[in-house]
């Protein structure tokens, strides 16, 4: 019995060759085929900002291995032991006989393949737009080796100038900046009111956003694109506010689960896409199970737990492993995920763990949060560079719920930490005894994520009162606030709030705290917000009671800041 | 009551200003007063070996706030709003009268301090051997800034060339590199057999220690110093195999806890030294806490936790947040160390945390380990860099024990992890599928200590049969053993295993497997190991029983390699 089993993959590209891989590593004797419509198998679609960039120079870096061995059907049948056909479309699945309906979009020629076991990896589509002009040439989306190529290609021999990235997601963000290291001018379009929306906190999006205008990219917020312009080609495109210029359209506004086959096939989907698997990607047919894009993940923590569509690599090999463990008979449950995602822009790290503070108020959740700011090493140490954390609670259990980090500083690092301590269940007590990893090189002797879980801590016990910039910044417009600044003078010399401010040096706060008004909200800060919550309070302890600090300081504020120096 | 509550804190580094600082902040009207022996508080000993190397050229950037206000007693009493004398030393505690007896060192006053409660924060002191020609000068330790200072300005004033660096733990690291960029030649003596002793098992030790020969140390093992030679100033030191010339001597040689005080007032110490604390760092008298280096701590599992002594900044900066919480009746237990420890040393990390394997064999845990090298990204991205990790679980429980990692690759966001999943008692199975931060200038989409915990995984379920580069040496040395090298031609010709080899690239294995005797011990390797465990799996397939791969590849091997090209 064994040794007839046979496994139909559906889809090479990340889950399906991880399935096949593995499986033939603990089943030697099963009869595996990987079906895949294109001619490429296993590339590293993740990569492909990163050519056009010119980290690299040649494509077929993305569909070879670590020492430069082609990934072709020849390699997985002599390197891995299974056979893949390419060129070859799954056009039903028919679940009575057990069987796969093929094409070979070559030849067109039909034929079908029995399974024991199937395999959905068909991956994700990225959406195409309803809108004129998509079609146009010098439209580019950014999902395979062929378009990064044909677009450094364009660039090059048409001279191309002028780029509007529609979408500012993970990859409209890495394309931005792919584009202006190659010389281009870029435009970045979003129809949301802010950058990587289903990612990033408002503020924290808008923190990251001003590092990518000083990079030079212009980003476009709160307008969507209604028409690409041109007649062959594109000469840009047009919003609802505006026409913009461009010779070269990229469009990247979001993937969506490839799910027909499975639907077709009366599988069960989402409502709004994606193939419902259990712990063991299995689908409403225990003989089927979907992994990677086309299937949708549940949220790691079995309480909140709704499912939640996160298409990433990370995920499908994770999925791929599953899957090839459940069918060997050695099936350990997956954990799900915690919605992490992270970028680099120019000199930024932007990531994100857990729920956002939207996600949790949506679902309803008491939170509380929090923000740190400062350097992510010793200030006397060279490498330091500068960090802002967010931190999101849950204010009963005080378990931890997401981590936002954008900044210059080791972003991966304390992200993964997050991702960690989510995947427990972890306390907020919990996270700040954590043993890291110290010395000056790396971090200061209190990690700045255990830093700002104490923030947190202090917040929910009553003891810090901060507010977010946001909060501060709505209450300073509405007036009537007396705004503290309680830095050096020479720190204030370099750098202000666009506000009236009253300064008092820390150092002098106990002996002028009397000068302040005790009718009136006092906002606390300073470049980070240590001593701005060290005067809230002092000032408590002198009985003022309407006394809060600006959480992450002036090095934290997301708007404009007065530079002076 | 609560106004007139008097705390006493001995000692101003580390936990001793964070204790006071944050009781200051929860209790407004304690009576808080801290005594250092030294000129000095508050300092980052840290640092000194980051001055030393020049990374910057003021000393007192370590005793600075970052914004370069000096800690001075005056600061801690405007800006922090509690006393500090210096020069001040506590001869005796008292506890029926609840009174510290105190000195002026500058003036011989003696005194004494009521106190409700006390904190020791006391510190270590750098182990001095009883060797002859310790006080001589140009023999520097390295625990205060003086010393730093004193060593850079001798360094220039005398032009010193050579260094016999004693000790080769993490400041005996941190030092040779700091003195080889101020241009002198550098000893690295440690009686050990290997570097870190206490800190990496043997075979990680060694992989590291290739790192600093290649850039100019000269390491000396098992060898102790038993005299500083010289008249005068040192010329050399003298070991029990040979005379090593030094025109700069500087011992590391370990940090012991500074307990007298607390032995005398009859608190309970360990025999090996440290101050005994339970999770609220109270001693064996409750109105006394203790914390930082004059204390022991746990080792956070409480199944294996025996007291384990570890000085650090950073757990002292917990104990100090622990007490004045305690204090304060907020009190949060302390989930204890994990013996996680980092050091930089030139273009490599080297870093651990939980057990080592020795300490787990010492403790006769049933474990399993295991090795991954390769690089820290895809390989496509030019800051892609290789890391070696080691990993120790239990075979029976499949919990992560301790991971190791050296190499220039990110050693700190792995470690950081793994702390975290063994604060939280996580398993192999759960560490494999937290959602880690995916994108490729970050991480390959299965993260490498992922990729490490499958490997375990495999190992625990009978499907990979690796072995360490320790274990293969030992076997190709008592011969008879075939040696398959499954690499391709081209990577082949770069660099090679010092030993007779079979070369079978892995793509040809299916069709050649027949040419390997099924009588003999094979040992198959790649660059990293993942082909060499693809072998072992092709040849059990094919019905060979002895076949094992090499963990962690050539790239992993901790001895020498034949480099070609």
């Amino acid at each position: 019995m064994q040794s007839t089993l046979n496994v139909v993959i559906i889809g090479g590209v990340a889950c399906g060759p991880k399935t096949a891989a593995r499986l033939r590593r603990l089943h030697p004797n099963a009869n595996i085929t990987m079906i895949e419509r294109d001619a490429l198998v296993s590339y590293g679609a993740c990569g492909l900002p990163y050519y056009v960039e010119g980290l690299f120079s040649h494509i077929n870096t993305l569909i070879e291995t670590p020492v430069g061995v082609a990934r072709t059907p020849a390699f997985f049948d002599k390197a891995k032991g299974f056979k893949v056909l390419i060129r070859t479309e799954a056009t039903k699945i028919d679940r009575d006989k057990k069987i796969v309906v093929i094409r070979n979009l070559e030849t067109s020629e039909t034929g079908s393949l029995p399974y024991d076991k199937l395999v959905i990896a068909t991956g994700g589509i990225a959406f195409h737009p309803p809108i004129p002009g998509i079609n146009l040439k010098n439209v580019w989306f950014m999902t395979h080796p062929d378009h990064a190529e044909s677009l450094v290609k364009e660039i090059q021999e048409q001279g191309l100038k002028k780029a509007a990235m529609v979408g500012a997601g993970f990859i409209g963000i890495e394309m931005a900046e792919a584009l202006i290291h190659r010389g281009l001018s870029v435009n970045l379009i979003e129809m949301a009111d802010q950058i990587m929306p289903g990612v990033l906190d408002h503020d924290i999006a808008t923190y990251a956003s001003k590092h990518l205008r000083q990079k030079g990219v212009n980003i476009v917020l709160g307008e969507r694109v209604s028409a690409v312009l041109g007649e062959n080609k594109a000469s840009g495109v047009k919003t609802d506010r505006q026409e913009i210029d461009a010779d070269a359209v990229i469009i990247a506004v979001g993937t969506r689960p490839n799910d027909t086959l499975a639907r077709d096939a009366g599988l069960e989907c989402m409502g709004r896409g994606g193939i419902v698997i259990n712990s063991y990607c299995q689908t409403s047919d225990p003989n089927i199970y979907a992994g990677g894009d086309c299937a949708v993940n549940t949220y790691i923590d079995r309480v909140f737990g709704s499912p939640m569509y996160v298409p990433l690599g990370s995920t499908a090999n994770k999925h791929g492993r599953v899957i090839a463990n459940h069918i060997a008979g050695k099936g350990m449950p997956f954990g799900g995920i915690s919605g992490t995602g992270i970028v680099k822009a120019f000199d930024f790290n932007i990531s994100r763990t857990g729920l956002s503070e939207r996600q949790a108020r949506e679902m309803n959740l008491d939170i509380e949060t929090t923000y740190w700011s400062g350097p992510d090493r010793p200030h006397y140490m060279p490498n330091s560079k500068p960090l802002l954390i967010k931190m999101i609670a849950c204010k009963k259990t005080r378990k931890l719920l997401g981590v936002q980090a954008a900044g210059m500083g080791d972003v991966a690092r304390r992200i993964d930490t997050a991702a960690t301590v989510i995947r427990f269940g972890g306390t907020l007590d919990e996270l700040s005894d954590i043993d890291f990893a110290y010395a000056p090189p790396f971090s200061p002797p209190i990690d700045p994520l255990a830093t700002c879980a104490h923030i947190l801590l202090n917040k929910l016990d009553g003891i810090a009162n901060g507010i977010s910039a946001y909060e501060a910044k709505s209450r300073i417009d509405k007036g009537d606030v007396i705004l503290l600044d309680v830095r050096t003078p020479g720190e204030i010399e370099m750098m202000q709030l666009p506000y009236p401010t009253t300064t008092i040096p820390l150092g002098a706060l106990r002996e002028k705290a009397d000068s302040l008004p005790k009718d009136k909200d006092i906002l606390a800060f300073c470049k980070v917000s240590m001593r701005g919550y060290e005067a809230q309070r002092i000032l408590n302890a002198k009985g003022f009671d309407r006394v809060w600090f600006i959480e992450g300081g002036i090095i934290g504020w997301p708007f404009e800041v007065k530079m002076l120096k």
